[in-house]
């Protein structure tokens, strides 16, 4: 009998996993269970397609289902797995005999937190994931004048922006001061709320959602400001891990309730592996897990974990989270931390600023591309960046990253060279003159 | 009396000087001379206005004469410093008595190499530098139906294509295989040899030039391909540094024709500095001696020179030269050494390279990236890069000079974390992608 690994989810983790167990032992057989009709279509672009931006779902789907038959992976379509028994090494598909495996990989993903308020299954709220639901959801929103999105997560930040664009009176109700107040500071994301206000939107800050209103289907949002008359919800509430088929079966779950992995994505049961928004990862500078990350954490620990469920060999390591997404007009980034995530944390830090520009300043096109730069007192070395701009804001926040990573100090980063050509590049790189600032900054205050 | 400080040279590294010195001693007295009518300019625009992508030379000055009046620098337009005695530390400006000073920076910068071929004092033949004679040019422009740019070095790269958006019939000459050969290798030219020729020019590769031949103005380019008719002439030839007033002064020169300096940017002489393209600059892995670097080098030196002219100080590092410029329809970079930089050089590499993509593959403008990552063999230390894309290739050749400073290898890019944002990135950094090909084919190889 082949080696036979199943994975549980069909997301960037689990068809990640696949790819990495069959990569390194093509012969392995492997099963990969989803809820959902399809695999391999990118959930990132359903935000676009609402807004215009991308013209139709088709092109989201990345390859057919045949080209997972040819790829020696058997996949089952809405089949939903109920339990897993890591003693007998079998897991329970509903209506069927337990499946046996040798190796086994959870992708079983995230959760839009629940709103725990009442109105909840009203209709017309829309939890943004599925592609097929996606699809009827578009339909729908060719009726809709009033949406509301529940928070300014990573996701109701795209949202906002798409049905804005989509020509919808949108409001945007979150507790929080700021958008996205728990990953981006507020001076980031200030042109992002002018540039919503010039599309029209409504935002509701230091709100808080009371309830959902209606007959059947939704007609209101209740908040602490009031109620908010609309014709669709958008709950766009943060992620949580999908971990109860983990929890059930006995596997330790983390602090923030993801399933906790070695860095061989194995988790406490012998033989079982854990990717994606399921798991918690461990910071790199200050080891505290996170969950949450994104598809593209998702997919390489998907690898990593295949690999290994495969009887390779490959680590996955502590992240230093790039990130960066479009924002109203504009693009914001940044990796690791922030002024309000530093202070949070109680990290202490030294900050360089700039506001530069993306192209030469004459050249036609160019875009202001301010970076904020934070780094360790005393040793300067960089532990987090944020930047709002136009262009190469993702380019930079991955550098950015991996200068976190590797422990790069503002004096490195003030002596970066860079490529100046009008087109494409300022003689300044907005980077090297945040640099620069701060430690003019500390040589000001007599700290350098 | 206050401390002066005299600086030759109104480009981007006597500018920069001035800049430093400034910082350093506000209180300093700064004396610039230039040959031009302008300082504060950006020659790096004049072919993108040449090209109709800029639409006037007016917004390619930086900032008004006035503005260094203000500033406390003393620029002298049209006068040339004749020659320099280090003894008694004093310069000589033509037909005036000789000007002391207390500390000299020579920011003296490049010419283009003499093409030494008869002809060479015909009408018609455009050293593109001086934005006032580049304005002049510019009407000549609108006559002209055929020219000849002579090499495809970096400027002839960018001149060529803006010939040909202005609608010229354009003919570029070089005497190696493919363009930029002595820099960028032939499979990151190609996609943009074929994007002239959708443009319309006409390539004459390994092809000698023999002559310029007319009466009173060029009429045609005489070459080992025969001659080739035209009303203009753009002679791009490679750039050589303008050390001449520092070599008669009796400053040391080294190998490559430029001043050599030491990190502080101090010449041989005591108290006398030099910057910019005047220079030559060790290389951070080989320790060779390279002239002819960018603006953006120059100006950084310039800092660097001025700072310490002022009797602060400041160090310049060993370069790992990031680059990048538009090409046809595309845009070309790298950083450090490409495979044939690496060959002529004799140093050894192992190879990563990927084609990848700006955006999700089903986001509207999409583009493709091609990354070649080249690595020292058996550390896989990164050595170089080099890139042919659209968009993101100046960001990530200045991360990957990074990288090559620090010394990150195959194995460190090959677990990167990127940015997954549809509109802003892909799911794979095309940087990932090659660093994992390349560990791929070392295992493949059994060398890893
Ligand atoms: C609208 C939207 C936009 C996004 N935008 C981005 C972006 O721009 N960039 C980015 O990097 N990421 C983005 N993501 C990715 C996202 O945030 C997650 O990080 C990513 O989807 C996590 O992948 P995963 O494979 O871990 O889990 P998921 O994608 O959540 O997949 C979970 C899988 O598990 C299956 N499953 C769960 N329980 C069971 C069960 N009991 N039995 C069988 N199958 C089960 C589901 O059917 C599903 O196939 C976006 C996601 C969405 C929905
Ligand atoms: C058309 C063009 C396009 C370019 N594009 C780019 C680009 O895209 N990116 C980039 O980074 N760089 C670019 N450059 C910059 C260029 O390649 C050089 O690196 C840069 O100009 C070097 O600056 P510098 O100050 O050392 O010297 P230069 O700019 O050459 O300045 C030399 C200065 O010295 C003065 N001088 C010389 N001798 C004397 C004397 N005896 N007395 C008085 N004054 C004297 C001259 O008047 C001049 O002001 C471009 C340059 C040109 C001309």
């Amino acid at each position: 009998m082949p080696h036979k690994t199943v994975i549980v989810g069909g997301g960037a983790g689990g068809l990640g996993a696949a790819g990495g167990v069959k990569a390194a032992r093509p012969d392995a057989e492997v099963v990969v269970y989803t809820e959902y009709e399809d695999v391999a279509y990118s959930p990132c672009g359903i935000p676009y397609v609402h807004g215009g931006e991308i013209p139709d779902f088709e092109r989201l789907f990345l390859a057919t289902k045949d080209a997972y038959v040819e790829a020696g992976i058997d996949v089952h379509y809405e089949t939903r797995v109920s339990a897993i028994d890591t003693r007998a090494k079998t897991v329970t598909v509903d209506g069927a005999e337990p499946v046996g495996y040798d190796t086994l990989v959870l992708a079983t993903g995230f959760d839009y937190a629940d709103p725990g308020v009442p109105g909840g299954d009203l209709e017309g709220l829309y939890y943004v994931k599925n592609i097929r639901a996606a699809m009827e959801w578009d339909k729908f929103l060719d009726t809709v004048k009033r949406a509301v999105v529940i928070e300014a997560s990573p996701l109701g930040v795209e949202m906002t922006t798409s049905l804005a664009h989509r020509g919808i009176e949108t409001h945007l109700v979150d507790p929080h001061p700021w958008p996205l107040a728990e990953m981006a500071d507020p001076d980031i994301m200030a042109p992002v709320e002018e540039s919503w206000r010039e599309l029209g939107v409504h935002t509701h800050f230091n709100t808080t959602l009371k309830g959902f209103i209606g007959q059947g289907s939704v007609s209101a949002v209740d908040t602490s400001d009031g109620e908010i008359p609309c014709d669709l919800v958008v709950v766009a509430t943060h992620k949580q891990p999908n971990a109860r088929l983990a929890a059930a079966a006995g596997i330790t779950i983390g602090t923030t309730g993801g399933i906790v992995v070695d860095e061989r994505m194995a988790t406490s049961a012998p033989g079982v592996y854990a990717v994606g928004d399921c798991t918690e990862i461990p910071h790199g500078l200050t080891g505290v897990p996170l969950q949450g990350l994104t598809g593209s954490h998702a997919y390489a620990q998907g690898k990593t974990g295949g690999t290994n469920a495969g009887g390779g060999s490959r680590n996955y390591r502590a992240v230093y989270v790039p990130w960066g997404t479009p924002a109203g007009k504009w693009v914001i980034g940044g990796a690791s931390f922030g002024e309000t995530t530093a202070t949070a944390l109680g990290i202490p830090y030294v900050l360089g600023q700039a506001q530069g520009i993306s192209r030469a300043r004459y050249y036609p096109g160019v875009k202001p591309v301010k970076v904020k730069l934070l780094a360790e007192p005393g040793s300067l070395r960089l532990i987090g960046a944020q930047m709002v701009g136009q262009e190469g804001i993702k380019e930079r926040a991955d550098f950015l990253a991996t200068a976190v990573r590797f422990g790069l100090t503002l004096h490195d980063l003030a002596t970066m060279e860079n490529v100046y050509s009008p087109a494409i590049g300022a003689l300044n790189e907005p980077i090297v003159m945040a640099a620069n600032n701060g430690l003019d900054e500390l040589r000001k205050a007599g700290r350098s």
